[in-house]
């Protein structure tokens, strides 16, 4: 049993809560366990100067923490004057990992702009940012279908994530705060609806990991994401308006 | 009747949410109408440079919108590297006003620093944050309380904020976005419990006004703070441990 | 009497000297006791990207202040890199309180560039930054509609601005440095010829002020503004080519 | 075959040059192909704050690219006035590779600079800045041994890195530029001399992978791997005085 | 003859008023032509990091020049964030050619900071800004001797430059701006009382100048530097308590 | 004998390797002693703003410090996020020193970047940079002619630079950094082919020189100067296509 009452492999409580901010073409707010994350989609009805007349969209991802997101308050980046390492790393995945199961032919020139807004953190706060985003991204292409602005049906597949990680040599799924901050090996894994792998970081900050370890991590993980995706599924209801019909 | 179906000299439903942030010495989600500010109050046992030695205590605000509370998605101050003219001049706002109504010799050689994000905006963030950051901070100045390491209780009043503006040649209380984005006068008014002015910022930008318009504007503020500081007496309760008493 | 020799109500002496500068199209140094600042107006024969199209013009401000304007020298923001948060509030205020009183449509599509350089600073550098800016607006306006390039007159009233404050309990006109550092309250009023107000800004950092007081500070503030006005008007001379008509 | 001559497995002609740099505690000069960076080590004898004090040292990477590496002239990015996201991302993997086989207390309360300057770039710098910084770091830790102010031996294994991608459906090994550019699935891994994996980071673009393409990637990765560090070992001789001695 | 009315050897008119800022340790307004230059010079009681406990002091310089001080508006250094090259090689020259006249050990463990703001520009204001800063710094020792902190004359000799150029085929002292803009090679000299050369700057940009070219433009510069220390001496009056006896 | 067994009026060991980085139009590694730069020079086939319409191309020159290149480690720029002083001085001396003999009509409207990077220092980085960025720049345009979109030879004449010092009162050439950093006296020059001075530049930081000094320290440098064109002559070659016939 884990301090917070879980088992080794099972996933913390998550909830999902659609249209949490008004103003947005879609907007979800993720929270699993402790950590609280506000993930909105905007559209934008232009592409970024590199792909002008490629005839095709573009997806890019911020993410931020609020200084009081953390135990100890975090200094704000933009008093700092310039993003943190992690931060540039965070939303380079964010933006990624959904490029991969979206048409960016179908998604037509536009822009979607997706903030993930950590309100409070306490551990996989990527993964949930990933996890919530698809849902804000589903929402946001569904109302564009719907004004008929949108042609085609964009997105290839679900898409979630979530963490692994080796503490005190055991395996554990979606880890805390806690977890990770004295994790041997820390594992994040993407993986869409129908099994495949859109991203997989292991690191071994201070250990290093065996070939079987590798795939007992990604097994544990793949695991916790169909669970994830099957609360999408519910929560967002019919999406067969945006979704590709599968071959 | 106003859009929201509110008369002239009526405030928009007002919700304060207490210890709304779990890693936070004192936190409040306020939510004034659709606009939603989230206040945490951080207490750190030191002292800026220039106040080291001085036998006395430091607050200070920072206050910033996520990038899709507004309507149309704002680029982020972290993305740009800098911080805007109207973000430093309402978190100075936010700091002084707050300054007023703290006694910082009793608060002792350390510093609050007051958190103020919006999560979703219609107008009137800034006194918003001025109404919720209160309720943050005596939430945190409390548990000093209680754990013993804050001798006395440092504040003098209680301290809200609103806004009040001449729309169509009306006088109005509590502009909306949609209000405040026409007005030809706007004015921000933060008071204390016992009706003390800590500020009066009245602003023409393309109008003037007279001198009755300013004694209008301020009465007209005055009642709807005076509600405020009713709500924030029944949210809070006792703070007999932190309000000093009035003569 | 004040250590300077002045009565609670009387303004230091004012000296404004124009066309200080042979490259701008209007400037102005203006000497407010020790208080030195250079005024200049530019104009830009184009408008913002916002207002493109929109038939209209624009006016902004700069505000700086050479280092050793200070009795302490202080560091350059251009070598710090940003701009602090008090100045880029002054170039704020300047600019707005200027706008009140310009028709921005008569100005044509132009923009007004305003810099106001604090050469020597011993307190109220804002308000005679918008006193003297008011001369060099005139005089760049002037040179234009000389050259026949300006159609219409869009200047709506006079303008200039002083500050007020509580100083050991006595109400005092004008305050130098040495005063402004130990106010309890500190007020700036910005108001036009015909007595409107374009701005009131009243903050009490470490103390609070009643209704009464803040009557009686704006009625010491107008007569410190008329006497500058006339300066202005016996300064300027006859300014009807630039002034509009008043009903 | 592959457009230089390659069959899928195979890597490209590997050269590492020890001692490039007179002024550097250890260096190296790794061509992988066309690929040229130029890995210093620099040993400073102190640690970062949030380590003083805690008994041991610590090792930090900085990575970056001169104009000309590439095809097209890349802009400075201090010119720019800030590191790109690739930058950060690739530093932050070198440092955390090279501390997973280091012992920092072992290294004592020192710190170790790493410089990766890619001189030319076609495709796989980040894996061999990996490479070619475990030769320097080796070099500078045996002259601290030499001088006698290293008392033990830091490192616990070998380190290196290569990449593998998914190019037309068909899995090739260490991808140049214009393959890595075309790459479905692109995948570095960072091992050890036992096989012992530090990162596997295999990312799907627009593409997404199998289970089963995961295992053959590292599969074929580590057969690339091990004839690198058979390189470090010719190249580096005896490194018994610096290498811990195997369980 | 000139355009304003000059031989080709001759200076514009100088004029150098002393203490023209109240709150500086010493200052100077030169006006040479239409170039005016404010120069303060300030005092700090400590050395930078590098020189503690060194014994000595140090001298530093910053130059800028407000944004009207040239013909079209200058966006400001401030606003743009940064420093530009210009900026950047002038405020070196002054500092360096004010630390060859220097004895810093005898200026002891302080800091003189010169600034030199340019108010109006026509050419020649890095060199006015030199001999003007001379001025200033006398005044701020001046001043130190009398209070009795500097024990000894730090200053070795006078110090003023000038600049030469070539126009039309012709060599020309002291260019204005209009002149300058349009000269083939430009040079910049500063030379002490004792005709010691401390900077020869000669630039050809377009065009390459002989040695013959060099040796005229030096003896042409000299002429005219000597006048500018013959103001200097005799604005100044006697400076025998900072100014080291000759040998 | 100076410490490397040379005379006073020697140069040190020159190469120059052609084509060093196969990307760039032109490229030159240039290894003055210990010194060693690396120069590009990229073509642009478009002109900066300022140029747009003018029918003349453009060069512009950077330059940088490898961290390692010094003894002690350097810090990067880009981490520091803004270019210091003295690399700005650097890289517009290279430009201007380039626009010296190259006719920018005849290169047409095109840019060259010129990339000067130093993989090692040790004294005259800038001096090296330019007699290797020659190099690059006559590769670059030789491509240019060979391909035939550049209709004229562009280059007026050959370009050297070397630096010369007094040092315990001996005049040297070519300083290393051990006796630049004890040097009373520095000067760098800029010469052609046809011993045209480009640029002077003589410094006397804590000392003075005179006239005849002056001149026997650039009758030095001539002799060095002649000898890096000879260099430049015999690596080059036949560079007719490039070079303006001399009338």
């Amino acid at each position: 049993m884990r301090g917070d009452e879980r088992l080794a492999n099972q996933l913390r409580d998550v909830t999902i809560t659609r249209n949490y901010i008004k103003h947005a073409e879609g907007s979800a707010l993720i929270e699993v366990g402790n950590t609280r994350v506000l993930c909105t989609a905007t559209v934008e009805e232009k592409v970024p100067p590199f792909l002008r007349g490629a005839g095709q969209g573009w997806i890019t991802a911020e993410y931020s923490m609020l200084p009081r997101a953390t135990e100890q308050r975090t200094q704000r980046e933009a008093t700092r004057g310039k993003l943190g390492g992690r931060t540039m790393e965070i939303q380079r995945l964010i933006g990624r990992s959904l490029r991969a199961i979206l048409d960016l032919k179908d998604l037509g020139e536009r822009t979607l702009w997706i903030d993930c807004d950590v309100i409070q953190a306490d551990g996989g706060t990527r993964t949930a940012s990933i996890t919530g985003a698809f849902v804000a991204v589903v929402d946001a292409l569904t109302n564009l279908r719907k004004r008929g602005t949108l042609q085609k049906a964009p997105i290839r597949d679900y898409l979630a994530a979530t963490s692994v990680g080796m503490v005190n040599d055991e395996m554990l799924l979606d880890l805390r705060y806690k977890e990770d901050s004295i994790a041997s090996v820390d594992m994040n894994i993407v993986m869409t609806g129908s099994k495949r792998l859109v991203e997989v970081q292991g690191t071994g900050e201070s250990a290093t990991f065996s070939r079987q370890q590798l795939n007992e991590m990604v097994d544990l993980a793949e695991t916790g994401i169909l669970q994830l995706i099957a609360l999408q599924t519910e929560v967002l209801g019919d999406i067969s308006s945006v979704m590709k019909k599968q071959a």
